[in-house]
């Protein structure tokens, strides 16, 4: 499999190997094997070496993608075309990734579909320049590199439950999210998630142990990231599909259009946000007849976070929009068994309407939602957090304000725009604005949200009226 | 896979429901068909009945084998014959063995394991009467067992660590064997155990992570045990190779001929009995140029556990028993190496002796480790415990010297016979009888060994010279 | 694969070679690897010598059985336990074996069954001694050597259609037997035959560049011999299963049972008598209502050798018998079509008595269709040719009076029987007896059955009253 | 499989069906989906039309591939997107191509790589543009097709031969490429055609028999072709890789770069331009060095065919041109274990030089053999015929010379052209055109090449000197 030099010098204990690639990268060309290589300026050596190393490190936990970087300066990664196909050669890599010089053939396999997805991106989909093409052209792309990785498989009836929730959640929460993907790996769901740790890994460990009591095989356990996060959410080797979308919002996209129904387990304010999201599509009069099971779940200590979560938005987007989530306390087998009855419906929707099992194409996803967010002073300006909205776009700038008061309260480059510009003004209802604030001091106080050196919570806006 | 009706009157929840066998059972003559009926006065089908119950209710704890039978008075399983092969018709069986009303494929497995084993133990071996034989004949129909339950693999290398150790550990210990487990699963080895819970559970379980991130397929999780034990040390369903030898001598036999390597981890007196069973084989002459990896490991919290046993070796056996065996306190990659080294010892040596992988023919088991023994009044007062024995035979006289002792503390049996003839006569060097209650002594302080009552541990024996 | 060593000093061509067998040869004991040695002087070497050496010769054509032990003199075989498991070692083997000096995998498949079954009819079966129990007993041990060689498979409908007829037929017959097992192969049925050259090659070779073109894998070319005939009519290697019955009584009712349905090519004296055998036990009374689908079929220039054979079986037997059968001339297209809908109703009757897919148990076959018979000069005395008997009776002895008058007429024995001791006394109505002679004329002057010196046929019988 | 309603209306019996795709066709976007509707004014569902018929009429002989759309008036083709994938629904499609209602399953895998190249050409490639970028991206555009058929497989050690030869032979000679066929098949080598009958469907055949003999799954019978002689010579279902490429030299390219070793079959005018422009590539200085097995061979009634082609090649390439190739005349064993030896060289040659198995990268194929040749008469009057120049340059326009010959001896447009301007002008040294001249006489004698009206040959051309 592979030969190994002991490695020495650098901090970190490294291992340099020559690795035969498993499991899915065929064949490259000559010339995108050249496009890899560490003396093209493409910048996608870079961006090859940066990914490699988060799979490499998989494992580690740490909020500071820079830090992994720092701990193994020498680090490189080469592909090199050969008689039978392609080679890795991994020089100064971390040791943890191999058990006596092998390399853990789990993540060989995730190091493969880095390389397969930045080829992929890099010398196909951006010259056919399909990011152009607005709303459809970017569902197309998205389309187009999950289709590239395999990953959309027909022929098989829905069963995938994409996990959504924090990175860095308790014990006890993360062992619930074991017995979670316990109950869903009984009844034969496969897992997707973000590919990190905390709620992105224990339903895939939870299914791992049913799914060989079931002696199921051809498992999946999806990873979906992307480059911003990868290094700080590095994935677990139980993923055995990895996907590098290009940015957060293709990702996010891959998670409702390849999902058949989705958990979401206690987490930060990421998590909150990934509700909104999903939530906005969902309440999009184009999609009010689509059935997509989304359940929120955590153990008792943890009924509080959803609780809180529930009353904002019943109050900013009326009572209305719960019928659209279900709230399941303290109960993993009553999760799987509501999981594997709503993706039942959503079966039943796309024969009636003959549409693919593998790809929610009937899904509608404004432009809005698939384009960046920037959370500037004129962005804040511009939003409409009023009750007389349509829910869905109300829902919509509430993600975004919402997006925008975290990154003014814990993101570096936020703060220092309130330090500089002051406060952002947001034109929103009073009653909303306020049972945001509430929401963003209950995560203060449960410790899902990060104040910079632990200072109290204070409102980064102000309230104005247009 | 199965239809159901749903079981109400018993006390515990139960399931009633008509299943396909998977993986293994392929055909039955109508003939043997017949025999497993119910009505028939073979006593097959109450054999049949108690192990599958026990299969039934996997995953549960309990000392006491009857109480299952107690739980389930209801419970039946008819075997029948039909159009695409075998069914079998469970009534009134433990609801806990179904998701949902559908039976767990992996528990599907170990019920098609039971019939398998009891017919071709009953139909076949029975009338070739090979049992006769003497000792190649016993060795011969331990082989024949494992060859009809496909289990004999050949053209793989050596890779088969059985593990033995207690079934009620401390939490400590139960996460030591996963520990230990996980590193034996990154190098590729297979495990096989007893098939019960704590250290027979823990390895394996730690085994199914490392193996699916080394996406290694075709895993082997050997569970091997007999009709008297199965109840109380029902298989976990990760066990997905199920073998039920027809009693305790030829389970200890089929460990040892099959196995590449034996982990010992700490236990109760159970445990100490095969640690003197394996030793004893491993010092007769006729042994002594093969080699058998034999590694005894524990967390640090159970260190003394070995310490003593180590001690009591050396006084009894002599120093140079400990070349038979390697104590590795806390270090489940040592270990794991440590056994890769001693496999690739026994490869070795079976390719310069051309012996099969699957099976070790070569190993010397005296008829006297085949046979049960007794321990009554007469049994122990013909032991001969004495220094200058030759040091196989001795440690034979040991491990039944050591059983009685046990019998007489704790079994129902044997505290009576104590009871009513007064203690056991042995004819014992007094230095060594000595070790061996000290080493009694502190299994009962650290609660390996359970007098009844809980009374104070009270030698039930005397030391008398020939 | 295998070591080469060239062998020269021998008439035909040699190669001797240690070869490592494949496919289902798994693992055998120190025991049985003992008796199949030459030393030993069980017989069982001489047995395995001469099934080898035929399976080795595959392709030839050649009468005379005898002939391929005299061109490889110096041929012999060796089975060997090894550290991976088994070698088979050839000397002196015949070189068309092997492509290159590597056997052809075919072939070494074939030779893993011939050791396969010799062992297990010697060592299991043997000791069992299921043969001495009367016609269940038979039946069981007919069931149990094909279980043993795995060739019985739960879980797939019926569709194994059993080819017979001439090994030694025209060209013209031969291709229509390819054009058949082609419409057989596009339709999905698997192939079982006695596994020669002819009509037992034909539809195999046919099938299975069908089966090619529908992609269909595990196809089964299934062929059943015995040891006294295996060396004449030597397995194609297309057979990928091939069972080797104790004697011809086995052979035949292991046809029946596994096969679904029956195709009858033209042939000679022999397929005459298997036509007599079959309908003798589809005329039981008690297999009255089993379907059994036997289709007659040939080219247009064979279409007489039907008519004759059915004009005869409905003077004898009354028209009724014809309702058992049907022919079909040179329309392979349409073969495949009744075969198919023929195995259809086998495939519901089997559904509504549940009865087995894989084997025929429901199906009474009388004791005297089990036991081989002698035409010894006083057995053909005891026939009863009479129109008034059962027909299944009349049946089964004009199966015996057809097969003594084929031995007095063309086999070495019989010829010498009736020059000595004059010809047969046969109690029986004179129409059936004018038929059976007007039959056996037509062999001859079709070449299908040949005289010994191309002497022109006379009756080596009288027709008698009782 | 598929729904069936009978067709009856149009000439030929015809068979409605939707059927399921299988074997490659995993999924397409709903735009990939749209375009290869029929009414969209894109070309491409008379490209699909055209193609799907050609498939579905596998096995037809008929020069004149208009002559199959006549027949089959009313068919046509649409895919449609459902809810497990994709699905085809033919009408009036020829019912050859369905047994008892159901499609044979090699055609329903050729039709999905119909749909699969001609959704990816379109697309994909021509989005891209790689066409314009010379020859390196012409190259590429090869490359790119089959990675996306999946054709290109890493991990294979070199075995993949390419046939070539004519696809209407005498029954001698396709008797013989079925035993070349065969003895290749024996050694483990696949086979790759322009997958029409013939030479292209002997060799398969041959292969099919040997690789079932060798239990050798997973063979590989490649058919490239493209859109304008697909219907001409339409792929035989053994196929099981079919590849359209977009025009003629891509096709021959893909021969070359994937093929490790090329047999040429007696064949018409075609096989021996192919043959040219082969060596035309062989001769070029740059690739010298690289092995690359070339063998003609034919049974010994068509040794003349070749010994002319030699004749031929090394009069006007000079006598070093025969190192290149190697003539075996009936001798179907040879020709395999030679093909074994050269591919065996071209194997050390890649691992030497660190190239792909699986695309010959380092063959130097220059543009002018990448561009078609339009035989006008100001081309032809181009073209410069002389022993002085490098002979690779001059094998390039020896084959256009041959080419635009043939054209004007037998393509309606070439023979208009004549008729219209006279001969062509051609400056060539006259011993080489006398010998071209007496090639092509002996082809017309041969019946290997057919004059319109059958009238005698007479050259189209006169010797020019520049």
């Amino acid at each position: 499999m592979n030969d190994i030099k002991a490695g020495s010098r650098s901090k970190s204990a490294t291992v340099s190997a020559r690795i035969s690639p498993v499991g899915g990268l065929d064949i490259l060309s000559r010339n995108e094997v050249a496009r890899l290589r560490g003396a093209s300026d493409s910048g996608l050596h870079a961006l090859l070496r940066r990914c490699a190393l988060a799979v490499l490190t998989s494992g580690n936990i740490s909020d500071d993608p820079r830090a992994i970087l720092e701990h193994y300066p020498d680090f490189d990664i080469q592909v090199l075309q050969q008689d039978r196909g392609i080679k890795i050669e991994l020089s100064h890599a971390p040791a943890q990734a191999f058990v006596d010089g092998q390399i853990i053939r789990g993540i060989n396999e995730l190091l493969v579909a880095v390389v397969r997805d930045i080829v992929y991106v890099s010398t196909q989909l951006e010259q056919i320049g399909l990011d152009l093409d607005g709303s459809a052209g970017l569902t197309q792309g998205v389309f187009e590199i999950l289709r590239n990785a395999r990953i959309l498989k027909p022929h098989i009836d829905p069963n995938l439950v994409v996990c959504w929730g924090g990175h860095s959640i308790s014990r006890d929460e993360y062992d619930y999210t074991k017995l979670v993907g316990y109950q869903l790996g009984l009844r034969g769901l496969d897992i997707c998630t973000g590919c990190g740790p905390g709620a992105m890994k224990g339903p895939m460990k939870g299914a791992t142990i049913a799914h060989a009591k079931q002696r199921r095989r051809n498992n999946r356990y999806i990873g979906i990231t992307e480059p911003g996060i990868i290094a700080a959410e590095s994935p677990n080797p139980i993923v055995n599909h990895l996907v590098i979308m290009p940015d957060i919002e293709k990702r996010l996209e891959a998670f409702v259009r390849m999902g058949h129904g989705i958990l979401v387990f206690p987490g930060g304010v990421g998590t909150a946000e990934e509700i909104l999201y999903l939530l906005g599509i969902l309440l999009h009069p184009d999609n009010s007849s689509i059935p997509f099971p989304l359940i929120f779940t955590g153990p008792r200590e943890s009924a509080a976070y959803f609780e809180q979560i529930d009353r904002f938005l019943r109050l900013s987007l009326g009572d209305e929009v719960a019928q659209r989530y279900q709230i399941i306390v303290d109960d993993p087998a009553a999760v799987a068994r509501a999981m594997i009855k709503g993706i039942d419906r959503v079966r039943h929707n796309r024969l009636d309407t003959k549409d693919a099992f593998f790809f929610n194409w009937a899904l509608q996803i404004p432009l809005e939602f698939q384009l960046p967010f920037r959370p500037t002073h004129e962005a804040m300006r511009a939003l409409q957090i009023h009750h007389d909205r349509p829910r869905h776009e109300l829902a919509a700038d509430l993600r975004r304000a919402f997006s925008g008061i975290v990154a003014g309260n814990v993101k570096e480059e936020g703060v220092q725009a309130i330090e500089q510009h002051g406060p952002f003004d947001i034109d929103g209802d009073a009653d909303i604005m306020r049972a945001l604030d509430k929401l963003l001091q209950a995560f203060v106080e449960q410790h899902r949200m990060k104040l910079p050196g632990g200072t109290a919570y204070v409102p980064c806006y102000r309230v104005v009226t247009a």
